[in-house]
Order: structure tokens, then C-alpha cells, then sequence
């Protein structure tokens, strides 16, 4: 696997054959990072190539990975195949010698993660809330609780946790730590959310808008791997966006870059945007309005009879279209035709090359169709259109990735 | 003054008291393009500042610049201000060494400039189109006149222009020098107008969007000077945006990154994107759409006798409603009620920094006042609004900070 979203650069002395007499204790550090690095893109591997793809001579690295071994944070495996003398002994990340964990604040419920440093996740929590639990204390004490359990769960100590990132939804200062407003919470405004996490935690913690992970995930394992330059749009309760440029997340001046839930819709007046109140295009196409335009319709066309219809999640409306229900699919319509004219509008600002729709709602394979069928009428200001392929899971992902990130330069300190 | 838009790193080999014994020539190249730079920087400055912001070795100064000095590049100042001991010989970079060229292709008119190689504009030549004048190959043979009657207005020679930057009003395509589309002119559709200049003229040239150019102004040497994020928005007959993000033009996936002249308008039918049309924010607040609404309000208040009101450009309309013109506030209002709601909107994509008003309409300070005003209603999208301070010269500041930064590798070579 690829460790994503380099800190370091791939390694900073290739081509020089010895560490040069200056400040060597700085240069064994930087030769051992550089190594881990390659032991961790190429897993498993042989000192030998080590050798070949450091550029550093056998002594160094020889020397350098039985530091890295005495840290923990190499195994030897035993022998691998020879390709004709002696077969070489080989080396592997020890991806248990920590973990990094994953929190998602949603509008309704708390989700945990925890991962080994290759990413690969070991367990997992979640949490309904109570109306009570949506305050910014509640939610820090059950993120604990949350915690404990994973690591229980996994029969790991707490300590072995090196950094955890949480995804609020709403607009996050990443620089303080602290998120602006979550008007879908309770209470949550200029909430110092780090502070209050590293403290009852005792560990490093990032946090994050819950889209812009998304689309982190999406760029580090998902649609979006490889694209510099996209826009992820999460359609559930809420309607945001993550904006990536050059292949790092775009916060904005002031952190509301990608707050597309307040953007205007046609038809509808235009009004000053507040930032403690729901947008205008969240409260036309969020996940609540496709329901309540469902009821309305079903009322027009005398269905309401029906209370299994009456009950249907927007992405149950989306699925009975999909059977070819008419009703449903002038819901799909409904949605994709204002959704479409949002995607057109910020691609003539950004130009992405590519948009994913995500989220409960979002992801939906017949809302993305039909909104790709819509923005096809434009010559221009029409990026590939792609489905979430980490559903759900993408803020999850993204918190993974930024932990991971977060906890690489520490591995060796 | 600085030199824009640095294209190699301010110094290479700062802190190494003499160049190394691999590869000389290209490190004699490294440290006197270094030297040139510092030199611009620092203009006029001696041999021992020179050693002192390089960190080079007397010695490699001494050989360096009497290099540059070969090649034209400095000059001799003769003996600067003393602090104690011998007074100093100062050096010059010798801006007349060569000159680069920066041209403007209005709807309208077709503009000019020559700057020597610190970006002062030497002399400058503009022609109003004929209805004829406006197709591609016109339009590069009236280049090839405007150069021509440049230099010889300058007394030098078309040899000494070391590179040519023009901007299109139109979608452009900045690696293959290809003009997309430019709907204000006649017959401007997959334009080859780097190729077709080049030819013609004999030297290297770089097109690009004319609203990108000043953006590019604007960042150099205007309003928008140590901003790192910001959107330069140009009214005139059209309306586009340039976008800066980290200090650099974002151009987008297919160049129409910017091309909010598209964006739809509040109680305007939504109609899908085509490349050749006027879009609709520029239908309903470009120069003519502003002046139309003005007749409009003209006739309903019976004021269409006074011929010199009716007469009046958008600009003046503006002029009038500073004075205190009932009808002329009510324009402007119209103006900026549609103007805020769409630099709303971007920021909603983008949060930038600062949005910058430019173009003929754009920078009235009427209509930067009005806009703001209502911008302020937002509790955020709601970035700093500022006038543009190079008004129409914007582009044509951008062309030449272009045309330098792309002679300043050829300088040496």
C-alpha cells in the first residue's frame, strides 16, 4: 500500500553513496525515515532493495534498519525467494506497532474507526444519539467511551493510539481546532473541539469538516485516486462540499470553502447567507426536503394512503425510481435538475475535472445518472460525474488518512 | 522593483562558499542567473552586497558579474555612497538590454504596450477595430503593425523584443496556444493565435485569457499585490473572472476555470452552457444589458427627450447616480443586487481572500460601494471587496509581468 499524503518528500538524500560528516545524528534520522518510507510503498521488500531504490550504500542501511527494528516498527520474515544466490531475507512494516483512529460526527450518530499504521481498519464503533448527547461535551465524552471500546475490542492499550482525527459537520477551523458551527447539532458554535478531545483523550488530534474528509478518503482510496483536481459533494441531512486543487484539500480564507448547502436555487428569493441557519439548496435537495417533496407529491396524485410509501428515506424514493416507479422518478428528476445547476455553477468558477456524488443520498446510482444526463446538455462546465465508491465510509477514510498522516513524522521521534 | 512571478528559486546555492567540482558550466550558469536576480532585486547594488545576499566567494562574484557584464546584462554605476572605507562601484541591471511586448484584444480595440526588461512601459499604440479587423488573421497582421510602429517609436529594433504576450477575450488554452472561443469577436473559434503570432512575428509569444492577464496585473503591481487567493472580476461588455489561488492562475480542467459570465441569474430561466453564446450574467449585466436597463427605466419615467441621458455609457450612467440621480442609483442598484448575489455564490465554492472589481463598468467605485454594502449582509461569503487600481491598463500589466517572467530563462542562455 501507499502511505498517503506524503509529508516528507520520497527521500531526501537518493543518489549520495555515504551521510556526509555535518550533523550526522540529523542524517541517520532522515536516512531512516527515507527507508521506512520505501519498506512501507514496497511491503515486504529485501535490504538489496532497499539498497537499490535508496541510492544509500549496504552499511547505511544496514544500520539503519537494525535501528528501526530496535523501534518495533520493522519484522524480519525470514527468507524470500532467491532469483538465483543466496535468497534475501526480508523486511516488513510492523503495521501493529500502533494505530490511528477515525471519528465521524454526523447529525444523528458517532462513528469510530481504529486502523493499523498500513490503514487497513481493525475495528469499529457506532452510536445512536440521543437528543441529549448532541452537545459538544456529550459527543467528546462518548468519543472516549468510543474509543475504550475499540481498543478493548481489539485487546489493545489506548497508548498505542498515536493520533485520532475527527470530522465535524459543519465549518472547522483546522488551524485551532475549533468548529465554527454545526447547525444539524446541538449547541455547536466556535466549539474548541482539539483542545477538548486532547484533554480528555490525552493524545494528538486532528479535526476536520466531515465532507472535506470525504473527499480525502475519495482521493486517498477511492473515486477520486489519482485526480488533482475534484469536487466531492455529500448529499445526506446535509449538503456540503470538499474541494481538492493540486491534490490537497482547499480550506478557503476563512475555512467555508465548499459550503455549497447555502448556495441559491432557482426560483426560490435570494437571501443573506446566516451561518447558524440551513441553507438554501440544503433545504431544497438535502435528504428532509426529497422527503417532504415525495409526501407532497404522493398527496397530489391521492397516495398517501399508502403509509409504507409515506415512510420511504429519500434513498428508498431513489430505489423504487429505479424500479420505474413514475412518481419516484419525478423526485429523481426533481433533485437532479437543482443539483445539476449547482454543479454547473461551481464548475464554471473551478473547472474540476471531475465531481463525486457521496453521501446517504448522494451516492445514489439513479440520482447520479439522471444528473449526468442533465449536465451533458452543457457544452462546457461538465466535469466527469462519478458515484462514491467508499459510500458511507469515505469521512471515515479521510480520518484514517489524515491520522496516518499526522502520526508518520512521530514514528521516529 | 521585483521581478514578477519568479521562475527559478531566488537563490540556488545560498550558504556554499564556492561552487563544487561536478558539472562547473552549469553551476557558472546557476550562480549568475542567481546574481542577475539578486541584482534586479536589489537594483543598483555592489559587488559586496552581491557577496553578502548570495553567500558566494568574493572571487565567484568578481567572475559572475563581469559575465553578466559581457553579455549586456549590468552595468558599470561608477562609485556609490561610502560608509568608511573605499566607496563602492555599484552595479545596474541594464534594463534596456532588451524589451518585451504585451498586447490587449478588446471587443473593440486592439491595444499595445513595450516595457523594458524592469517592466516600465516604454511606449504604447492602440487601433480601433473595423467591423472587418476583427478575424483572427487581421487581428495578428495588426499586431505585426502595432510592434512594428513601437519600436519604431522607441528607435530599436524588433530583434530586441524577447517575447510577446497577448490576451483573448475569450476561453483559451494556454498550453497549446489555442484561442477556444471568443464569442465578442467574429470568427474566433479554435484560434491557433500563439502559432499564427509566432510566425508572423518571428519571436516567442504566450496567449492567454485576457480576464487571467489582469488578474495577473493586479497580483504584480495592483490591488491584489501579497494576496495569495483571490478572484479579479472584469466588467466591461463581457464578464469573466481571473482566480488566483496560491498565488498562482488556476486555469481548470478544460481552461474555463473563471467563465462566471455564464452563471445564471435569480429569476432567469436556467438554460444549458454553449460555448459560443453570450452567458447570462453577462446578458443581463454586461455594458449593453446596463445601459438597456437604463433606457428601460429612461421610458418609464418619460425622460427619453433628453437625447445626451439616453446617449449615456454604463460607466456614466454610474457617474450620474454619484451625483445623486435617482434613476441612475436605481441602475447601479439593479447592478449590484445581481453583481453580490454572484460573488456570493463563488465564495460559497471558493471562500477567497479578497474579490477584486475591474473593467470598464466593473471599477466604478459607485457600483464597488453598492456591492458591498449588500455584500455585508452575509455573515460570511463575504470576502474583502476592492476596486481595481490599474483599471483597463490590468491586462496589459499582466501581459508584461508574462512576457518577463518567460524572458527571464533566456536572459542567459
Amino acid at each position: 500500500m501507499r502511505v498517503p499524503n506524503p509529508v516528507t518528500p520520497a527521500l531526501e538524500l537518493t543518489g549520495s553513496s555515504e551521510p556526509q560528516p555535518s550533523r550526522p545524528s540529523h542524517l541517520r534520522q532522515v536516512n531512516a525515515r527515507a527507508l521506512l518510507r520505501l519498506i512501507r510503498e514496497h511491503n515486504p521488500c529485501s535490504k538489496a532493495e532497499l539498497v537499490r531504490l535508496s541510492g544509500l550504500s549496504a552499511p547505511t542501511v544496514s544500520s539503519a534498519v537494525s535501528h528501526l527494528a530496535t523501534l518495533g516498527l520493522i519484522e524480519h520474515l525470514g527468507e524470500g525467494e532467491s532469483s538465483g544466490g543466496r535468497p534475501p531475507e526480508m523486511l516488513r512494516f510492523h503495521a501493529g506497532h500502533g494505530h490511528v483512529a477515525g471519528v465521524d460526527i454526523g447529525g444523528t450518530r458517532l462513528r469510530m474507526v481504529l486502523a493499523d499504521l498500513n490503514g487497513r481498519i481493525v475495528t469499529q464503533w457506532a452510536h445512536q444519539f440521543t437528543e441529549k448527547e448532541r452537545t459538544p461535551r456529550a459527543v467528546c465524552d462518548l468519543i472516549l467511551e468510543g474509543l475504550r471500546c475499540c481498543c478493548q475490542e481489539i485487546g489493545g492499550s489506548m497508548r498505542k493510539v498515536l493520533h485520532l482525527t475527527a470530522g465535524a459537520p459543519g465549518i472547522t477551523n483546522v488551524e485551532t481546532g475549533v468548529v465554527v458551527s454545526a447547525p444539524n447539532l446541538t449547541d455547536w458554535n466556535g466549539v474548541p473541539l482539539r483542545a477538548m478531545l486532547e484533554e480528555r483523550l490525552d493524545l494528538p488530534v486532528s479535526v476536520e469538516n466531515d465532507t472535506n474528509l470525504a473527499a480525502v478518503g475519495e482521493h486517498w482510496r477511492g473515486s477520486a485516486k489519482g485526480v488533482a483536481n475534484f469536487v466531492f459533494i455529500a448529499m445526506g441531512t446535509g449538503v456540503g462540499a470538499g474541494i481538492f486543487l493540486l491534490d490537497r484539500l482547499h480550506h478557503g480564507a476563512n475555512w467555508s470553502a465548499g459550503e455549497i448547502g447555502y448556495m441559491s436555487v432557482e426560483g426560490q428569493p435570494r437571501e443573506p447567507l446566516r451561518i447558524r441557519a440551513v441553507g438554501q439548496l440544503e433545504r431544497i435537495i438535502g435528504g428532509l426536503a426529497i422527503e417532504k417533496e415525495w409526501h407532497r407529491l404522493l398527496a397530489k396524485r391521492g397516495r398517501t394512503t399508502d403509509a409504507a410509501l409515506r415512510r420511504l428515506r429519500a434513498s428508498e424514493v431513489f430505489d423504487l425510481a429505479a424500479e420505474g416507479d413514475r412518481l419516484a422518478r419525478e423526485v429523481v428528476q426533481y433533485t437532479a435538475r437543482i443539483l445539476a445547476h449547482s454543479i454547473s455553477e461551481l464548475s464554471l468558477v473551478l473547472d474540476p475535472e471531475m465531481v463525486i456524488l457521496g453521501g446517504g443520498v448522494g451516492s445514489h446510482a439513479e440520482l447520479c445518472r439522471a444528473t449526468d444526463k442533465l449536465l451533458s446538455e452543457n457544452e462546457f462546465g461538465r466535469p466527469a460525474l462519478r458515484q462514491s465508491s467508499l459510500g458511507p465510509q469515505a469521512q471515515l477514510h479521510g480520518a484514517i488518512s489524515v491520522s496516518l498522516s499526522a502520526s508518520e513524522m512521530k514514528l521516529l521521534s
